[in-house]
């Protein structure tokens, strides 16, 4: 008999089928006994009234591994409440199981994972992240993240993107300098990539739109609830632009398909965790650096964003415009990274922008600049050798178009939609500056 | 005026349309200057007879981004012969032009991209990669690469797999051992992960099935033509199989997927490299190991198959069967993984296989171990200690189905599929013992 999932259920009632799962959870009544099997689409619940089965669910633990074969039938009593809350269609049950473990009694993780929420703290959760994971909330926000990217990659290809896939160890410590892991590279001194900034960049020479998905390393010291040391990127670069709005539009339309994504994909774990995907605006608004200064209350001579601005300027959007999703265009050259192409109107300025959620910087993208000239000229303009970035900036002699790009951070992403208070909650196996393991 | 791509001319003969690119070629004939143009899509030929123009389409060079406006016209002569081998329609060109640079006259790479092959040694390519790949068939071969990863999580997609990102960063060097990169992680020694395996195995636990697409590092030191010390790997696990004859399954689908997505989305770049894909037969021909050293004139004692015997059975399964793709079954346990589950009738031999693709091994995979007992018997008949493994081994106790997977080397696969001699020929930017730059 082929084994079906717990969403295949309700098709098969007065049929004998087969099972599969984890023991989630066993409610012995005087009368009968609950089993309520997990499997990757949902929970089962299973009706025990044979005494011989009984005395086989009593002896089970959570989490063994087990096949049931019983006769699916609507359901005559109230489902567990974990079920009924479950994602599994309720309304049908299993009677009359025969139930076989698939390997030995399981030992119980240190927490209850048929509990609404997991109640333990988040490093037990994170030192136990095979077992923590295998909670609904936790293996949603996942599923949201997987479906988040699918969603990216599809928006992407339908625009003749092209995906590739770039060194993630590089010969020099370049782009910010600090925050690099070093490693030894048979016996050279090598660093693991911080972003794929610059190959990115240099593809636009070969497919004029790319974009990869793949891990970012930050030697990050500091101990933050929206630092890891290790990411996922979504990085998008594109050439033949006019200027940083043609980036901004991509990236516009490449949100709308993350969150189409999700809601189309992952319409399970939305309901999990009972969110409210936010709606992009056809077009997001978007306001200058200085202009953002001037609403969030700012002196005109700061030169970035606080925290504090960028959550003014997300109440402001939501009030203004009704919208979770606001561009700041235009930040001071002083603040963006040396490649970012200035405004040829107010060269202090930067085509460079971010882009906020709820308040929150998620995205930073811009024109980059294209020209071999213009590089020397900005790393001079910085007091820094050209030498570092040699393969880099010889390729802007061989003819590159005018372009540009963003990246999102995958987990930063996940966690202000999944309203996650720490990005380490939407990380499978977090890395950081004190774990290393599992 | 939007700009549109050489293959959106054949609609718009008589309209004035712009284009933009790179200057691929220029021809000056004594009446007539053709400038050949290329862009993602192709080559469009630009027909230049005003005196001006031509004088400012002599003084371009190659690779220079420029903007051209022009009348498309239905092909007058014949197209420059790299126009008629290109991947572009021909039967349309550009008239009465107008040429604007986007940037700086560009310094031609050290080789012609406009013949028909690169003449240029690999080693030249590698050190010019940003240029080199702008040639057709070195692009052509990364547009490929990028289809069969669509397909392939296409296929997986479809079957209800997740797609994971697990840490490329671990605490212990475990698997093999040898081979691994150190690397400082704020103070403490760490490693590059050689392969997501384990972190997969886990998340069978979450989602029973799921894929990665990711980076993965071996510190290989020997110069070979198929191995990289960075490559990406296309990892695949699902657990609830009866044995790897399930997960084989899962593979000749996903083969299938991956070659229709070759197919489906890079037609062109297949037509540039000329190349007949394979058939993934219904049902793959499969031997067990025993047999197949039989076939391969090997002696019965052989513990594994060597080039040799790979390329005689390469030809049995193309003579015997018709197919490009053989299994080989039931490795002996001796030459696999600790985590390998063994053959219950003949526990000397495993449930572990190879995929060998017109004689050449393209993909290992296997059923695990899922009993907590049976990992630490397989280490301690080894000799290894548990400790290395104890995040990974642990997880194993607390109920984990019967599961398994494989991995497809996606370089080592398109290096096949293209009849490519060496893996470098179809990375964009190969790491090796002696390679760290561009």
């Amino acid at each position: 008999m082929q084994r079906i999932l717990s969403t295949q259920l309700h098709a098969q009632v007065g049929r004998t089928v087969k099972i599969a799962g984890w023991v989630h959870r066993r409610r012995l009544l005087k009368s009968v006994a609950f089993l309520i099997v997990r499997d990757a689409a949902g929970l089962t619940q299973v009706v025990v009234t044979d005494p011989a089965v009984r005395a086989q669910v009593e002896a089970l633990t959570e989490e063994t591994v087990v096949e049931v074969v019983g006769t699916v039938v609507a359901q005559r009593g109230s489902a567990a409440p974990e079920v009924a809350t479950a994602t599994a269609p309720v309304g049908v049950e299993l009677t009359d199981p025969t139930v076989r473990p698939l390997g030995p009694p399981a030992v119980p993780p240190p927490f209850d994972l048929y509990r609404p929420a997991l109640t333990a703290t988040l490093p037990t959760q994170l030192d136990h992240a095979p077992t923590a994971l295998r909670h609904p909330t936790r293996s949603a926000a996942l599923r949201i993240s997987a479906a988040a990217v699918a969603g990216f990659r599809a928006t992407l290809d339908a625009r003749d993107f092209v995906e590739i896939h770039t060194p993630k160890v590089v010969g020099s410590s370049t782009e910010s300098g600090a925050n690099v892991f070093a490693l030894d590279w048979f016996g050279r001194p090598a660093y693991l990539a911080q972003s794929p900034q610059f190959y990115k960049q240099l593809m636009v020479g070969v497919f004029e739109r790319v974009y990869e998905v793949g891990p970012v390393f930050r030697a990050e010291p500091h101990d933050t609830v929206r630092h890891l040391a290790q990411y996922t990127s979504l990085d998008v670069e594109l050439g033949f632009v006019a200027d940083h709005r043609d980036v901004m539009d991509v990236l516009r339309e490449t949100l709308a398909g993350m969150l189409s994504g999700v809601a189309g994909r992952a319409g399970g774990a939305v309901a999990v965790l009972g969110l409210d995907l936010p709606e992009v605006p056809a077009e997001i608004p978007a306001v200058h650096f200085t202009e953002a200064l001037k609403i969030a209350g700012a002196p005109a001579d700061e030169p970035d964003l606080a925290p504090a601005h960028e959550r003014a300027l997300g109440e402001w959007a939501r009030r203004e415009h009704g919208s979770d999703f606001l561009f700041v265009t235009g930040y001071p050259m002083a603040k963006r990274p040396f490649y970012t192409h200035p405004d040829p109107q107010r060269p202090g300025y930067s085509n460079g922008f971010d882009l906020l959620f709820r308040g929150l910087e998620l995205v930073t993208g811009g024109q980059r600049l294209h020209r071999y000239d213009d590089y020397l000229a900005a790393l001079a303009a910085r007091g820094e050798p050209v030498e570092p970035y040699a393969g880099y900036v010889d390729a802007f002699r061989h003819g590159m178009p005018p372009h540009g790009g963003f990246a999102i951070g995958l987990e930063r992403f996940v966690a202000r939609l999944t309203g996650a208070a720490n990005v380490r909650e939407v990380t499978a196996f977090p890395r950081d500056l004190h774990r290393l393991t599992p």
